[in-house]
């Protein structure tokens, strides 16, 4: 399961508030917090990537230069023995994601492209694919062109114009993290039944190719009583495909739920992961 | 989901101690604990029944009279408005059950029968099924022989001789918890494998028959580390058809997580139990 740590979002109150004082101690906590919910090598024979999202939503006109200092800051947090962890560069703008991918040391994934058109009339994923398709990044796929397609076969018609988009720019399908689309179940009951359709039907014809979600758009509507949602959908939709997820790498909760649905779906040799997760106080 | 509450089993030491010194106290207050965990009519339009398991782990010799004590004593503390709260007679003798359900004043489930051999050399099902065919008790079927069969098509050669004696008998599928049983983990690491393929043949066999398991055997050998492998086996089993659970009922996060993964395989209507489940403060 590759995480991406979403706890340095500016729609989060107590990070815009930092974000507006330049609050680089803020940050580099949030920063080190997720840093450390990575595998540790003291544990783990291999361990697997973790991304810390960045993600300024501030206005346009500074976004560039905002993100520039949370990278910077980000990375000045971030152990120099975790060379697994990495920057997930966050922004609705694909060519500012074209451009602020270039603050960072080491490769990331950008998040996120989409079919939809950018500011300036120009599909996102023909402005940040060539960008960085010479380079190790990744990058999160939205299954959207204007607006959430709402059948699994809209959204496989959106899938299939992103992978003829990643041929033409030759970027290999794992890469890719596909993020199917979570709707609120609250408003519409079939939001899991649509993504687990869609999960299968990516994984059955790219077996290589990540699948990931913001998933706890899943609980919108539940105001305090979300996180059995967030754990359920966490759960059915790792069977359903989904290797990966942007959620918060701190919350031991999710994250023993994470490695314990890995053991039972027997991709943990041994339970060692399981067990390493555990001493290494993850879980 | 149906719930059969685990928390009143002379194999938990609490609970042993209170049945030596026939502390009816100590019975009732954690009968009725459970028991509040039942869905209340209040909050929900057609609350599904609750069981509460009554198990002596006794010596032999005492059990029958120990069990009508903890009957007599659990049927005191269910509140007379939960009417849909009953007991799971609990014993591995099938004779004590065939005896013991007749101490209960409504119907409730034997737990358990199986094929293996009861102390007289006859049948378990041979036994219960019998004695109690003409009421509308239900069953516990374990899918065992002789020891824990090791493959999937062992177990379903079992299920199917449990299938033959209740025809026999005249006892419907929907009378029937099947037990698929379950290993630890850590000692098999197709223990999930195996008890999801058994639930999705039985079910595409049987709709209308129930599947349930005493599902914290997954953990079995992972000690402070326990709860992620459950929860993660109980939204994992739901999802491959299990519809009942032998659990503690007021464990909030467990419950939490069979609401929400009823909610998100569509058997929530309007997420209406959701809501009912928070508001009846079960979440």
């Amino acid at each position: 399961m590759i995480i991406i740590g979403e706890k340095l979002n500016g729609a989060i109150p107590a990070v815009a508030k930092a974000i507006a004082a330049r609050d680089g101690e803020f940050i580099r906590q949030r920063a080190l917090a997720q840093a450390q919910a990575a595998q540790d090598e003291d544990y783990f024979e291999e361990p697997v990537p973790l991304y810390i999202d960045v993600c300024a939503s501030t206005d346009p006109a500074v976004e560039l230069e905002t993100l520039k200092w949370m990278i910077e800051e980000v990375e000045a947090a971030i152990p120099e023995e975790l060379e697994h962890v990495a920057i997930a560069v966050d922004s609705p703008s694909a060519s500012i994601c074209a451009q602020a991918f270039q603050f960072c040391s080491r490769p990331g994934i950008v998040n996120s492209v989409s079919m939809e058109k950018d500011a300036d009339g120009v599909v996102k994923t023909d402005i940040v694919f060539p960008a960085i398709a010479d380079t190790d990044w990744g990058y999160v796929a939205l299954l959207c062109e204007s607006g959430i397609p709402k059948s699994v076969e809209d959204r496989m018609d959106v899938f299939d114009k992103i992978m003829a988009k990643a041929k033409q720019y030759g970027i290999a399908p794992n890469r890719l993290y596909i993020d199917p689309l979570v709707e609120a179940a609250a408003t519409n009951q079939a939001a899991f039944t649509l993504f687990s359709e869609c999960c299968k039907r990516i994984k059955d014809q790219y077996p290589d190719i990540h699948i990931t979600s913001g998933l706890s758009n899943i609980s919108f509507g539940f105001p305090g009583f979300r996180k059995p949602l967030n754990m359920a959908f966490m759960s059915l939709a790792m069977n359903a495909g989904m290797d990966s997820a942007i959620v918060d790498p701190t919350n031991k909760d999710m994250l023993g739920l994470i490695y314990a649905v890995e053991l039972l779906k027997e991709k943990d040799e041994d339970c060692m992961n399981y067990i390493a997760a555990h001493r290494q106080g993850l879980l």
